[in-house]
């Protein structure tokens, strides 16, 4: 790629969005960076008018095919009418109330049936409350305070998963990462209370659980690990964790916030491996904010409050009919039929992709499983946080921007709606951007 | 009171929710205690089917005037047509996106016109994400890490606010209460990590923060404290906290998360106490799942994430379209005269309710101020965690469950559709009640 090739991309951009570069100019007066999410889009954000099936509209007027989906949780699309049908019902009958509903009960039912490890389940309102509350019944449940997880492994952001989320990516000794603070200012001890475990290595995470054990309240774990680019763990890790944790007698949470999208049971189930504890989000509420998390009888009975839980645990807008008449909305449509067409067009996704790359001899890899993608500017293959750090940074950025350019908002996912003339779409439209970039 | 009395009315109630009932034998089955709430109700919870304006109805069929309306969120009452409308307009323009909205730098700039200490503010998901993101933003401001909350004061469910929540009531020393852990097995440091201070006591807060002073990233607190009654606190008290923190360069963190109701700018407005930074939720997302947070620019300067954020903070719901269209008509709504009428219908409550007391000769106490009122079977000042701790018990389950069979849901406020008609209402229903379980 020459420097020219991603200016080019920029000006192109610049051009196209006039309209979003004024709203950001408002935003940042009241928003620090003018956003409330993680990451910034340079030369300016792309602000969103609408969004329609598989497209959304920006303020320039400009259409975009939306491979990011929110963030892998509109697994129908924007605004399907479905969704969008039972959300305006709701809204007609209330929005929140203290007392329980009928549709939190059924939307329960259907996960508790679906996904192997959920013998019942709470509702929260995001992925980080989920994995917040998984974490501390494990605690409460072992009496052990101290949890493992995985260098490079974002599980939401309360404080005691925010330790070695963006390590740096040099190769582990024996003993495994270091524990990396990710804030000035935090707390010490969560550097000894969290145990770091690089991923795909069992000989070193055996090590460091068998060390550790006694202290320990639970392994928390993406069974495909997102940060990654959703790359499947090698043969046989997850159940090496999974043989592991059941003869430390040490709980395994599995992060699946976004893996639920998998299977009607998540990774759990097309994988076969079954934690004792799942937290669960992004796609569970149809869209709204949502979170749940549940598992194993014995350990959710902590936060039955007949008679005073021993986890109290509040919330305003768990489980409220909303967001719970959404999920179940969504989940209703997403029978194994559904899951199994998404999960095809997945394969031929990542199929086209890297025919395109080696047709144009780019060294590239494509990562992911069912409807998870990934692209790696990277031939070295992506088992761990240092390997899928590596990647030719420059030139991910200007396919990003020039797809942007040709209406394609580039992510790592797909929706019910997508069928092979948008997987075509994307694989033509990045053949010809790499083409143009290189020039 | 006599036990017959509370017998009979638990007898009543049965007799009018045998569907709930049922209900709650199915919801047991998929969720610990059948719920995700916080608070269990005996002798069974009250499944609800739809609410509209000031009351909801129940899976029986009953009517209740609400008086929780969604743990004090639902300013505007149910279903509210100004917010129903919104909801369903943005439904259908999608619930969800990567890229900014307008609304939300809208509902932003709104939040910073009127609340005192928002330079810039940030949106999350519920209270809870919002008081561990200020917390967060004052460690990595100051880099130290201990925090102090008060003896008896909820801000959410994250780790480091789960300590001394619900501790025992006993007078404290002049070392002031001691930090006590919530849960079996959670981490022992923040037992050191989290200083507990004692409410309306400034003499003991003072020496217990200059002697903490050099570890302490902030004091969080309520500027009226939820938890005892929403009781304000004695004159001199908030100003002395603030002049205190100011005084040992500690951050002053106000948990706005039920009094933004209390004025256009919070409680903070009203008292004329300006904190640094200040966590929101319940009314800012006009009834859905919602947070934010904010404050200094200086500090809230950590979170742009232009050229990579000193505190990166993602979340997939954050300043979703939905939330920020809800949350903006409502505000849009609540203009200072509307905020005068319902502190006025605040007052009223509170009068009334003392007047009913005091002519049936029940030993009581009305605390409150603004929107909020709460009953205290209690002769005892309620000044702190201990004297908000006793309590009546048995006298107000009777209450509320003889209310509940009126058709009244007690709680702690009112909204905009309350007139002087519904303060009757409860005022004479509470007056028959008590009558009718002494009896």
């Amino acid at each position: 790629m020459t420097a020219i090739g991603l200016r080019r991309e920029i000006d192109r951009f610049e051009a196209r969005t006039p309209r979003s570069r004024e709203l950001q100019k408002e935003a940042v007066r009241w928003l620090p960076g003018g956003s409330s999410r993680g990451v910034h889009h340079e030369p300016n954000p792309v602000f969103v008018d609408y969004g329609e099936g598989h497209y959304f509209y920006d303020a320039d007027g400009n259409r975009y095919l939306d491979f990011i989906l929110n963030a892998t949780s509109l697994i129908m699309g924007h605004a399907n009418p479905i969704v969008v049908e039972a959300i305006a019902e709701q809204a007609g009958r209330g929005t929140g109330f203290v007392g329980p509903n009928e549709t939190a009960v059924r939307l329960a039912r259907m996960l508790c049936e679906r996904v192997p490890s959920l013998d019942k389940v709470r509702f929260v309102n995001s992925g980080t409350e989920a994995t917040l509350n998984a974490i501390r019944a494990a605690r409460a449940f072992t009496g052990r305070h101290k949890i493992a997880k995985f260098a490079g492994a974002y599980h939401g952001s309360h404080e005691y998963v925010s330790v070695s989320v963006k390590p740096p990516a040099g190769p582990h000794g024996p003993d495994g990462p270091p524990a990396a603070a990710e804030f000035h200012g935090q707390p010490p001890s969560l550097l000894d209370d969290v145990i770091v475990l690089p991923w795909n290595d069992l000989e070193v995470c055996e090590r460091i659980l068998r060390r550790n054990a006694d202290g320990l309240a639970c392994v928390i774990i993406e069974p495909i690990a997102s940060t990654l680019g959703y790359a499947p763990a090698r043969p046989g890790f997850l159940e090496g964790i999974r043989a592991l944790t059941t003869d430390l007698d040490v709980l395994l949470v599995f992060d699946e916030v976004q893996t639920l999208r998998m299977s009607p049971g998540g990774a759990q189930e097309m994988l076969g491996v079954v934690p004792d504890l799942t937290a669960m989000g992004k796609m569970v509420g149809g869209g709204l904010p949502a979170g749940a998390f549940g598992g194993r009888d014995d350990i959710m009975a902590l936060f039955d409050p007949r008679g005073g839980a021993a986890i109290p645990h509040a919330g305003t807008f768990n489980a409220n009919p909303m967001t719970m008449a959404a999920g179940e909305a969504t989940l209703k449509h997403m029978t194994p039929d559904v899951y199994g067409r998404l999960n095809a067009l997945g394969e031929m996704i990542r199929g086209k992709l890297r025919a395109v790359f080696d047709e144009l001899e780019v060294p590239a890899q494509i990562t992911g499983i069912a409807s998870f993608f990934s692209i790696h500017f990277n031939a070295e293959e992506i088992v761990d946080h240092g390997s899928a750090s590596r990647d030719d940074a420059e030139l991910k950025r200007a396919l990003s921007l020039g797809l942007l350019n040709e209406g394609i908002m580039l992510g790592s996912t797909i929706c019910t709606l997508t069928t092979e003339s948008e997987v075509d779409e994307l694989v033509d439209t990045t053949r010809r951007v790499i083409q143009r970039v290189r020039e």
